[in-house]
């Protein structure tokens, strides 16, 4: 009954592992073109994409995140939030920066990114290649901005590493929709008994990362050692962004 | 050459004008299933979906969008990044909040929000529906928590209004690849005559909202009132985030 789109993304699943080949020209243009025509707030067109060939920034992004399979097999790209295009255009125009230097407006910079990086991926899963978005580039974001050469005005937001797959991972058990989608208002009520079928099945799900052991519960992995207090040098997000002329208000 | 999901996707088009009628509860579920398995960052899971049924807050959010379309044909989903969950998960099971008052969970809380809400926007595409994004819900922040009941921790990112189009607007023209890709690094020399042939392109769009009049060029649209300074109550942003225990550092 599905279409073809939706059984692709219906088996959506993030790959980790690619055969040693680059996206031929075309199917890199064809997604490229894909993110391009993505929706952008107010037409603003607030991000850009950078394609990382270089080895030594390849191994620099990778160290970053430190994953093995970032900048290895298959091409890595880095999507950009970008108020700097439109800051240039207002001062070559005349004019003062307007509202650029607004949480708000860099909130849309984010979501024209974040919505064409998940545009793109479809598109290359579609096409039988495989992906994973990599949030683990903002694991040192002032380090980020030094490699990619960034001007003020410009924050990276989400990175994806596209290829062949060569591994075939599970699906991922997601929450079930009854602790996801609402009516009308978000419930206050929650009590953790609620999930309990579906920690029962995340723990049936293989990850190829582990040695192949199974994975914690997911109220476990709430709790576990992720989402505890510390400060990590990814808390420089704010820093960073107010260094680069964004967030200020 | 480019299979069914790629077509569909270089067709994107918003649809601001839908037939009266609602999504059928096959074709509904099968869009929030879709916005279920997306990629979400750390397997946080930390967003969850509004369907905005009732007649009294459709017509609330549509004054708040100011958009005649919003809350109208077609169904109405608001995206919601939620902190609330894993917050509620945490202190159920005697530990404090962690990582969750911090800016860069929050980030990836948005981000997977707008993924979500890209993937099932693609879906409805593929299935002959129309959609259009909706970051207008936002232009009164501290209304729009009102009215969901959002409890803390949470905070509405993007809605979508999702039916069956009635209107068949013209591709609308998007920066030129060579304008929005790079390699490598991001280039800080810009000069706004790179745009003078693109500024050409898209006088040659006619948008349907404004009575079939040709819109102004992409340059002059970014000098335009849009994003010029000014205080508007779109800047409540942060004041909300802050006040739903979000962005704290």
């Amino acid at each position: 009954m599905n279409n073809e789109t939706i059984q692709h993304q219906l088996n959506h699943r993030s790959i980790r592992a690619f055969k040693a080949q680059s996206l031929s020209p075309e199917d890199r243009n064809t997604l490229l073109e894909v993110a391009r025509q993505t929706s952008t707030s107010n037409f603003f067109q607030q991000f850009s994409i950078l394609h990382i060939t270089d080895e030594t920034k390849r191994q620099a992004i990778r160290e970053i995140s430190n994953q093995p399979y970032v900048g290895a097999n298959g091409d890595l790209f880095i999507f950009v939030a970008d108020l700097y295009r439109n800051q240039q255009i207002r001062q070559q125009k005349g004019l003062d920066d307007g509202r650029l230097h607004t949480t708000e407006v860099f909130f849309q910079a984010m979501q024209d990114a974040t919505l064409a990086i998940q545009n793109m991926l479809v598109a290359a899963e579609s096409m039988g290649l495989g992906a994973v978005l990599l949030g683990s580039i903002n694991n040192q974001p002032k380090r980020l901005v030094q490699i990619l050469e960034l001007p003020k005005m410009t924050f990276p937001v989400l990175g994806i590493q596209i290829g062949v797959p060569d591994q075939a991972p599970q699906l991922k058990p997601r929450l079930p929709l009854d602790q996801l989608v609402f009516e009308n208002g978000y419930p206050h009520e929650f009590s953790i008994e609620q999930l309990a079928d579906y920690d029962e099945v995340v723990q049936t799900y293989y990850d190829l990362r582990n040695a192949n052991q199974r994975i914690d519960s997911f109220t476990n992995q709430i709790a576990g050692a992720k989402l505890a207090d510390g400060l990590l040098q990814r808390d420089e997000i704010l820093e960073v962004l107010h260094a680069q002329g964004l967030c200020w208000r």
